[in-house]
């Protein structure tokens, strides 16, 4: 089974929803046949990418709310964080641009470590008040999970992996998805937002086991004439079947 | 667009068929948006991991086919190859066991090198007459297409990416898979056997371009309660949805 998780770095309950993900694949018996395909979101792409303001001080300018309610909603949502085990610090927390963070999380993806740079960057912005948008602390995290600093470098320094974010950012609009995180699985069932571990688990186990008929194309099923089996390979004309 | 490939090494059908897959996605116009990975499919999961029988002698003792025949049909499958530009050399092909093979496919595919290995791997059976089980030239071929040896000796003295094959293999059967190469689409729709380029330009084109609506979980769209947007991010109780 394939599941992509749409996620911005930037985003709260995305690192709560990965957590929450995680648990129910912990639960799930065929967890082994289950393959994660991290998308990129950028929830606010016209951010800047000079070093972002507090998160605080954005709620307050853009949604015209007092520090008081700010600060209360950010506490709320680090109590759900920290029911999962994720001990948020918004406080310190800058919105930057995570164009290049997204960026760097394809080029992760390449070298299988797609979840382990997803996962570091997520603890970066909500635990460690970093800036995801700065070069230096971005080619920081990627060596310490492993990427080639010369690749990570590389990636940052130019354009690569723009047209694979933008080409994550066009699928989530075909499909709907206004809100992140959300997950998709095999292509067919959405889930959308940090929903409960059970949530979650029932979507693997509902979709997980079965296997649907494939259609077949041709539907004629002239369609095993150029193919090796058990008994050896179909070999073209003249007609006969035997093996090559 | 997800497309799932099962293959085996040696299996003249599957280079044949991973060219005119490729042929189809250079002529696709949302190439960029199509994800190849490679799934384990052993044709002959028994032959022995010793250095394999020549393929014709196997023909011949295997199928009880005159040496004349098995020459004839291995070389109406090289003139199918060399209509794609695969100068195939049957006459020299090595049967072997192929799961040490696949498994580093496994290894490949989290490098980032999945692509690169599948071609090497089939290139050695059926160009060079290279025995595919044996560890030494496996090494080799590894390290060729950039692979760290160290990792990939690792595989091979071990059982690391076992349990993958094993469920390629497995969800091979459970749809129904018995002759490779197998194409699948987005989970979907099937292609059995090396089909013309056509096929597979008709099949990327019916299923890339379209987004079928998602079904959503729950139902009951209860699902944004956790989740940041353009408009920040919700807040847990009390009920206001405000940002975070």
């Amino acid at each position: 089974m394939q599941v992509e998780i749409w996620s911005d770095v930037a985003c709260p309950w995305c690192y709560i929803g990965k957590r929450r993900f995680e648990k129910a694949l912990a639960r799930y018996d065929h967890a082994d046949a289950v393959e994660v395909t991290w998308r990129s979101f950028e929830l606010d792409s016209d951010a800047p990418r000079a070093q972002g303001e507090l998160t605080v001080d954005r709620l307050m300018r853009k949604y015209g709310m007092s520090r008081d309610l700010a600060e209360r909603n950010m506490a709320r949502v680090t109590e759900a964080a920290a029911e999962e085990g994720l001990v948020y610090d918004l406080q310190r927390a800058r919105s930057s641009n995570t164009f290049d963070a997204h960026r760097l999380v394809h080029l992760a993806v390449e070298q299988g470590r797609g979840d382990a740079m997803t996962e570091r960057l997520m603890q970066a912005y909500q635990m460690e008040g970093l800036d995801v948008a700065d070069r230096a602390t971005l080619l920081d995290l990627a060596t310490q999970v492993g990427l080639d600093p010369d690749a990570a470098a590389d990636v940052l320094d130019g354009d690569r992996y723009a047209e694979a974010v933008r080409a994550d950012e066009l699928r989530a609009r075909q499909l709907g998805v206004n809100g992140v995180p959300f997950f998709v699985f095999d292509g067919t069932t959405g889930i959308s937002g940090a929903q409960p571990t059970e949530m979650f688990l029932k979507a693997l186990n509902q979709l997980g086991p079965q296997v649907e008929p494939l259609v077949m194309m041709p539907a004629d099923g002239q369609a095993d004439d150029a193919a090796c089996g058990e008994d050896g390979c179909a070999v073209p004309t003249p007609k006969a079947a035997s093996d090559a």
